[in-house]
């Protein structure tokens, strides 16, 4: 919520008089931001909420998506992030709290993906959501293309990739200003969509796991792209 | 259900109808192991389970853990997870997964983490958990003592940690044989577990996240290890 102010997003707040004792700073935020706040009851509180046992504050977030990829491109990001199916709110998520972490300026949910207000997503995303560049709509393919028509490098994460993360990296292959596109929990990437990334690469797998969770791949990916960009002798 | 039966964990087996035919690989393995497989009814089965919507198959399980440490680590393992004080058996099953992906061939639960049996935390493990020496209880203090006596580098992973991971694994600091230390999702390790470790790492967040959540954390360490353990030139 103090990332939601900070982000110019809040529009209205509803608390108990709990909530607003425990989180006075919050209520000092929103008074300086102009925020209305209103004095709600237990119950009424709990009608705002999806959430079993709410801390007490309720705010009412302005959407603060847009669709215009270009226009996001437009700033030269070094690293992008496309969730291009998952259906999973906590996945998408702890995803965007990852890139947010690692460094990455745009997430774009295309048509398909999940609902990025979902409850569940914004508090995995544990304040991301307000930090990023949100992009939503428009088919994950339209995405790849203006991707690489920024300048960009395209790369799929997959399972069964044909490419060893680490030996891409080696080769100097995440230098490169990078989107990395991720797909669906169960079923990975669409083929149609990831033949279109200039490489599929897979984390490699040293034990005997099938695989790894989504979450726990993108972030081997995403981390492996900001240590490429950040090491001595990087490209610009 | 295959990994525990591999790791001839499987005690016996129940399931319905529409179970055994949806999976008839499941109980050929279970025949050939000398399984017991007993048929049951819809609501037989939904007694045995907490899953909302079972599959139509229940194996009842060893538990396959044991409690010394030290013989464990007599085969000189280069990766080792200690799970600390790690309360959600999610984030548990999720950091076991990527433990075994990484490499790591030791999970250590001491006292006071989440039971690795737990429904939640098997599911998310995605049968990893029948994949790695699982030590339990004792300690996390005196596991640390005896990580240290058989040699090997013990590293805290904090989300406020003094040294960069990057940086010391620049400095050939993950090259050794390494113990990694997991906290609680909400209060970290303990200050005073983390001051036995030789070193507190966190992972850099180069964006506004204020940190990662547990299971990404741990990917990113676990696969940094890894990293270095495989680069040419990497001690043995």
């Amino acid at each position: 919520m103090r990332e939601a102010l900070r982000g110019n997003a809040v529009e209205e707040l509803f608390g108990t008089i709990e909530g607003y004792g425990r989180a006075s700073d919050i209520v000092d935020a929103a008074h300086g931001a102009d925020v209305p706040v209103w004095p709600v009851t237990d119950q009424g509180l709990a009608s705002l909420t999806e959430t079993v046992t709410p801390q007490g504050l309720v705010a009412v977030c302005r959407h603060r998506h847009h669709s215009d990829l270009a226009h996001s491109l437009a700033g030269q990001p070094r690293l992008v992030v496309v969730l291009a199916g998952i259906s999973d709110p906590g996945n998408a998520g702890t995803v965007l709290r990852t890139a947010d972490a690692a460094g990455a300026t745009v997430v774009v949910f295309p048509e398909g993906s999940v609902d990025p207000y979902n409850g569940k997503c914004v508090r995995a995303s544990a304040g991301s959501l307000f930090h990023v560049d949100l992009v939503r709509g428009g088919s994950a393919e339209t995405a790849v293309t203006a991707l690489r028509a920024a300048g960009m490098a395209v790369l799929a994460a997959e399972a069964h990739g044909d490419i060893d993360l680490d030996d891409y990296a080696d080769d100097g292959g995440l230098d490169a200003r990078t989107a990395w596109l991720f797909g669906s929990e169960a079923h990975g990437l669409a083929p149609e969509l990831a033949a279109l990334a200039d490489a599929r690469l897979m984390v490699p797998i040293h034990g005997r796991a099938e695989s790894l969770n989504l979450a726990a791949a993108a972030a081997v990916c995403l981390y492996a792209s900001a240590r490429a960009h950040r090491r001595p002798g990087a490209p610009p």
